[in-house]
């Protein structure tokens, strides 16, 4: 089946067997909406076990809102967001951060294979002059993993924060992929969040094997103050809350998280060694940016592969992402195909 | 078990196996994200049968977000929308409208058992005086049903919708219960929508059966024009989207969307002669209002009995809601307790 | 000359010869902009001495920024603002505080003669169940001289900002006449706005001789965090702002805010007396509203007088309203004509 | 006197005479207000005339707010608008663009002498991959002169307007130093903005003479929907109009947006001159860009000059601005100075 030759995004992936189970389990009974349910109720507590540290986390549905609601409890309407160009928030979210914060503005900060480097974001703020007629900094958005599929280092994240925190900034990170980046890592959650300076994550299930949960887990109790009216205002307070609260432990109490991780980046690894030199980036989570000019693309095209152009389609690059549940065939044989070009 | 005794919402029941069946049969293999999938790519069809018209449908998460995304396509950031006081958008949605619009402001018409009537909306739009300094009519929101259980008859939204076209302003019908409503009027779904000049539907299914999904039903469809980016932007474009869609397919194309509706309706009306004298509104929907007191009130929760005050707790009224999956031996027990007291 | 016999509002003015003088005065050499000149400098001093309070006053061009900035200091986004539907902020300011707040809802109270009671916002304030689903009352709101020529005694503000307190509110003062007030109570400032607990006044000086020029006052400290940069992001710094400093340091310091009021009211009481029976609501400030009838306003009207309809056409209610530099012999005039009707 | 040898901006400029009779003379009588005067009536007259096409212009007291009014006109909330990274409106506004429209994005272009480049803009609305996920392109805005004192030539904006056109795009001219540029470029006022494809220009003239005048000059007349309801919703439609209106028809017909221009123009062509090599960028308006480092800044300074540092302080680049009334002795000080270093 040709379908399953598909290498666009982990969003095409379905929901994995643990997750939809959680669901067809909560479906029982009568349970109070809007999140008094004993779901909702056990997240902070589990994720504050998943994280080693107190917590406060909220399901929301997709990760633009996940992102912009955590993002306007950080900055006022006159707040500037520092992030990178290739940022999610900054391209693929139809400007949702201007919306959601009442038009913060976004500062773009250029950086090697899609990251923030603490040296650029600190020239950055000593060379915003602030004044009433400037927007006011007031956070940092990085993501981990990263649009280029590459995964900050503990470290990393560390000295930014520490750049950020000393110009009073909170700081952001955008989760969609981040049990990716953490398996890459091979550390624990705690060690590029919190312990690292993080303010708040978009911890994103959706894409490694939920239908549609990502938890807003703020580390930073003191910001969560507006952020629960904000949430329900712009329309993500669920009601059925159980089902989003249901996916998220199961996400983490089975293990899942870990395993669909783990076997999206081992095809992205095997598709990596299999471009050579070809490859644009490291591959450290489950993206593959590789050069393939407009002939390898169309003859693997031809084949039944499907992935996404990167940049314009005359660039010749492009971009494949290995999902928790693509086929194994489908990556072996796009190896091979990568292999004999 | 105490549990199931609950009469606090619609929003407690769980979803109904029909659409349950329809979210795991839609969890197969790789589709593409953002609604270029199958189940997605048929909504406007399936609905446009469903309302015998040709409509572009979107399939949402939550009421808030529907109702609102709504209005904002309808309504300027200087616009004007007219609603009862009791509207959800005014109560129950921490100012949504407001925030999806850019400051839309709520003019509010009062109207006995909730509902607006055209000659009430005439008279607040020759009263309002529309110059630069005012806010520009826009839009009129109409709940069906009403948030007192009261469903408009087709000619009622015909007599609106005639003055608000007369006025330059465009209708928007909060369908939450729209079922319900249905079911009670014994009409076509068209009947009290398109053919009677309703704009864009909210079209609920969360409350009668549904896991959690919305359709945004437009009938005008030169408002379809700046939906979609609003609706990306406001993080309500679902990336696995084909789960939302499924929902909706089932609801429709099952008939549990009527065959919930009228469960719950005729648990509704067995509570409603149970009530007796003690009724404060006519019951047409799945809701029950009722006059209880505080010590009735006490009486009924000392028997397991759990619903909301309406209005102040001093207020002596209750609001009882009977969901699809109700237990009708709960029902029993609640409606002996009434004709009891 | 028919100009002259204008009765439509303080607007149509001129400005007085002092303020004209001031800013003339302030018209020499190179002064540093965006308030860092020797005017603006004094604002905070001089409006405190006015006041016998310490005071953080900022200078804008209109009232509809100066209400709609202060607010929006007040409320966030998902608050609500309490005022009388005849506020201006609701009826003549197209939405203004919508927009600066992002959408705070303006929630209002029904009152005679266009005040708030201290009970009827009490009776609100309990009756609206405050939960993530509603607005979080943020603010009243209360106009002083009212929209109906009225004028709030010290001891009904401080009743009403009692209430507010209560209840977590910030208290603003829309003080577009707010020298017309005072003149009628014949009180100090200070007793009418922090002395009876008012947070912010709008501080208007254009309807009463100046060219374009309304102080922001904080009597709240606290609240001016940030004023100053949504001032700024709202185009209301101005450049050369000793111009609109010069102005309202003349107005307090001459004395012509008093004086001024003085003539403006002295001129609304004859016409209040003249009007006997026909008033429909006491005459306080400089504001009279009269009961004409079709035929009352069409003969004042052949006669050379021009005013505004009150409510529609069709009411037969009218506006009258005296300001400064009203031409004594048109007064005289008019309320010769109005006696004789 | 130290005050006069100010080179900080051409805000620190007083009114000039012409100007402040227009203002003494505008001064008479009752007057309606909100614009219904004979002063406002007869902008779009007197500016058609000016630009020898017909226009609608609209007065407002500050130049932020004439951009970002103009701008909302031309964006929607979801709207990318395009500019140049040292542009006025992503710098020195707070954020007012995103503000006013919603929560529009900037994106930002480099280029030579602050000036955008049609095919700078052309690659980047090329790069733009325009989806349902993006922001969507919607306008361009240019500022004449630039923020590094250059103006572009006619054929330059109309390279740019026609790359602009072809993808959709609205194009704005921030015309703070309008008048600077037109006498620089000694062309018709009409050749760099209409003749040029410029649908709106912010066209200044409080820096070059006035108290606080700015229009909004609409040559794309379609654009005038709703600009008039946005200008009153900020609080930026004054009352007494006729005061803003005066000072823009004396500026224009007396000629003094020339004389005022010119005079700046060749002080700041002079300090260019005496700057020599130190020069940063061509003098073309009124703004001087010099590298003097730490001691040349330091020595200016102790002989009595007043004038910004250019970025950081420790860049060692300083900006002089000349205005029309700058005292011509403190211009020679000033380039003896300069010559001597």
């Amino acid at each position: 089946m040709t379908q399953s030759k598909r290498f666009f995004s982990d969003n095409t992936a379905s929901v994995c067997p643990e997750i939809l189970e959680a669901i067809t389990a909560a479906n029982r009974g009568l349970t109070i909406a809007y999140g008094d349910d004993p779901w909702t109720q056990r997240l902070d507590e589990v994720l504050g076990e998943f994280f080693a540290t107190e917590v406060r986390a909220f399901a929301v549905a997709t990760g633009t809102a996940a992102n912009s609601l955590a993002l306007a409890t950080m900055a006022p309407p006159y707040g500037a967001i520092y992030c990178h160009p290739e940022a999610h928030i900054a391209v693929d979210e139809c400007g949702a951060p201007g919306f959601f914060s009442g038009g913060a503005q976004l500062e773009r900060i250029e950086g090697g294979n899609a990251k923030l480097s603490a040296a650029a974001l600190a020239a950055a703020l000593d060379g915003h002059a602030v004044s009433v007629h400037s927007v006011q900094p007031a956070a940092v958005s990085i993501s981990q993993a990263t649009e280029l599929g590459t995964a900050y280092r503990p470290a990393e994240v560390a000295a930014l924060t520490e750049v950020a925190r000393a110009h009073g900034l909170h700081v952001h990170m955008d989760g969609a992929r981040f049990a990716n980046a953490v398996r890459y890592l091979d550390c624990h959650p705690g060690d590029v969040t919190w312990r690292a300076g993080v303010d708040v994550l978009s911890f994103g299930a959706t894409k490694n094997g939920a239908l549609g949960a990502e938890a807003v887990v703020f580390f930073h109790l003191g910001l969560v103050r507006d952020f629960e009216l904000r949430r329900k205002r712009a329309g993500h307070l669920l009601s059925k809350s159980r089902f989003v609260s249901a996916q998220l432990l199961a996400y983490v109490e089975s293990g899942v998280w870990r395993r669909n991780a783990e076997r999206a980046n081992a095809f992205a690894r095997r598709l990596g060694q299999a471009a050579g030199k070809r490859l644009l980036h490291p591959v450290e989570a489950n993206e593959v940016f590789i050069r393939l000019g407009a002939e390898g693309k169309a003859s693997l095209r031809a084949a039944g592969f499907e992935f996404y152009d990167w940049g314009s389609a005359a660039s010749g690059a492009a971009r494949l992402v290995a999902s928790w549940d693509q086929d194994e065939r489908h990556v072996e044989a796009l190896c091979a195909a990568l292999t004999a070009m």
